[in-house]
């Protein structure tokens, strides 16, 4: 009867962590998912240890709590994003979305190497300072309100050509690294299904979606329409997954379809609650990921200083570039907001060390380094969004209230 | 990237199979919840195989959802109960809870002797005959919005002296079983500790909250309310299992002080969206742990139909012995509600088979029981609400209407 008993305890921990770290932010005046990430650290291994590596380890009740977490988040942001809007911002997002990959990569690649690494190696580090995490970037954009804004248009599309660029990279020096040599059929293969995926769904869905969405109401039951996206944001997340594409992808492409139907405004309002259960697992878990021990010494401490400069540097550089055409402050916020690789570098780091490609110290290192860059982006991306609103005038920062 | 595929195409499966399940039941007039035990059924071993023994084992991430699940479902039935209206029908449910012990225990011991089995054996079978589980009733009063009737408080009430009962019984059992002698002292230490912490956090919570509960507005975020009632949730669900007692009994504890809060039906409000992502794991995966293929016999299913039998008639003359001041009708209504046994049922089952107590077959037979009598029950309990309610007019249902 009494089964349950440790992972409650656990559940509660992380739990009252987040709300603990994003009280203590917000005071601060950071955005809450730092505070939550912070609460993680310090209850992790780190500090407290109150959370262990295996309680959070791929497969466990946290990990899947904080994957259907990040899952709701993205799915909350694509209810927020109509496909309109992201044609209009189509160009710069893939020019974003390429140069975002490829100047980490070879900046990145560069420096493995010149640290000693051969080539083969080097590129499959490199390839973990690619993959944008989008999470952390939504969730600062959402708390403040500024997802209406075209940077944030600009930055949702980049991240899903980042990803779908991001998983050919990695099969690529998966197989590089197997001294296997490179299937170019077999990655075009792959190609065309993530975008036909992507395209089928995301416009195929929202067409249909704005052509006719009255089946959704049911006035028997208030839920129905939220059970019904519901199942489509948990559907398109496995599905996209088959394309090797992120979770998250498809949960946002959900959102997209669903924002285009006549209950968007109920779905925003119903997602709140479920956002404020379950996304304080993904950010507290995130950050009981980081475990400082690990890198005690001055040598790992330089290492990581120089190894996270290089992935903010690179991605800045890149985003920066493809957002140019929006002049430059606007292209700054761009390039900070693609700096966060949080969870995904973690997973392509754990694939180099059960690999045998990553020592234990480059494997700590570019940990935590995704989780660096995670930490330090909202704070920085909070700033700039302060200072383009108040440059702008009250005039558009009423008009973004009003819209929302 | 890409390691929650499998959880995920199980997440998507579990909670389209509910949605299913829940729409073809409200079709056929019965409560959604028996729809969705169905749906766990049909993609269960039983028959579709989609949903593996291992993959709802305690401690795995469906067992933990499905336990949030339940969970939150009882937070928000104590949201919608104030603890005067306990109060006021205390009597009677002390009275329903503990006829509701040991009418069940005294039949299925007799049944279990009578059919063979030693005593201390038969004590342990007849303990499974105990337990309410108050997650399937909780939801069919919710559902028909019958929470506020007296009959729902009487049940409510009983479920928490039930659960206390229980706890005892099966401590003693559990003693007889190993051959110690019972522990006197030590039971009533664990009488008192659980009275102690129903009464302190009941009683004192919610005169706290009554007295003022301004602290819990927050401008700036809307949702901080929420989340410290859910941090308070999930607390007290851990804390009542320290105290020997089911997590459901702490999260209706602090939904109940919660209710005595100025934010109450906000709150409510809030809950809806994470009772209908969460709830339906666990009725699925409640149904999903039917095993047919273990009853196929001729036997096997009579003696499924007799303890059954047993199971539903013993718990009915409890309760209805207890509820016999309330009148007649008011009385039955109380006996069904108390009938299932759930996730209970299946959990003493479980000790009984891990002592080797119990054989695999009686181990299926009470299991199959336990889900039996959760399904049963709700068809019944919605026939008798309508009825109860079609012939006190239609005044009293829409004062009730009003007062939700």
């Amino acid at each position: 009867m009494h089964h349950a008993s440790d992972i409650l305890l656990t559940l509660f921990i992380v739990f009252l962590a987040a709300q603990v770290g994003s009280e203590v932010a917000q005071r601060l005046k950071l955005p809450g998912g730092v505070g939550e990430i912070a609460a993680g650290c310090v209850v992790g291994p780190s500090l407290l240890g109150w959370i262990t590596p295996e309680q959070v380890a791929s497969g466990t009740p946290l990990d899947v709590l904080a994957e259907v977490g990040v899952v709701l988040l993205l799915f909350s942001v694509g209810l927020e994003t109509r496909l309109e809007d992201l044609k209009k911002v189509g160009k710069v997002a893939f020019l974003v979305g390429v140069l975002g990959v490829l100047v980490p990569f070879g900046m990145g690649g560069v420096w493995a190497h010149a640290s000693g690494f051969d080539w083969s190696r080097s590129l499959f580090i490199a390839a973990a300072f690619v993959a944008t995490s989008a999470g952390i970037t939504a969730r600062v954009l959402q708390e403040l309100g500024a997802l209406q804004r075209i940077e944030s248009k600009v930055i949702l599309g980049a991240a899903v050509i980042d990803d779908i660029l991001a998983m050919l990279l990695l099969g690529v020096v998966v197989s590089l690294q197997g001294g296997e040599g490179i299937d170019v059929v077999h990655l075009l293969a792959v190609l065309a299904g993530a975008i036909g995926f992507i395209a089928i769904i995301g416009i195929g869905g929202a067409r249909v979606m704005r052509w006719n969405s009255s089946w959704l109401d049911k006035p028997q039951s208030p839920h129905s329409a939220l059970a019904i996206v519901l199942a489509l944001c948990l559907g398109l997340a496995y599905v996209s997954t088959l394309f090797g594409l992120a979770a998250i992808i498809g949960a946002f492409l959900a959102g997209m379809i669903a924002s285009e139907t006549r209950q968007q405004h109920t779905l925003e309002k119903q997602t709140q609650p479920l956002l404020a259960l379950l996304t304080p697992f993904f950010f507290v878990i995130t950050g009981s990921k980081i475990d400082l021990h690990q890198l005690g010494n001055a040598e790992a401490g330089i290492m990581l200083l120089v190894v996270t400069l290089i992935a903010i540097v690179s991605k800045l550089i890149g985003g920066f570039l493809g957002a140019w055409s929006l002049g430059g402050r606007s292209a700054t916020l761009v390039g900070f907001g693609m700096v966060p690789r949080g969870e995904v570098g973690v997973v392509i780091a754990s694939l180099g060390l059960a690999a045998g490609v990553f020592t234990a110290q480059i494997y700590a290192i570019i940990v935590a380094m995704s989780l660096l860059t995670a930490m330090v982006t909202p704070p920085v991306l909070a700033w700039l969004l302060r200072r383009a609103n108040a440059s702008v005038g009250t005039e558009a920062v009423r008009d973004d209230a009003v819209e929302r």
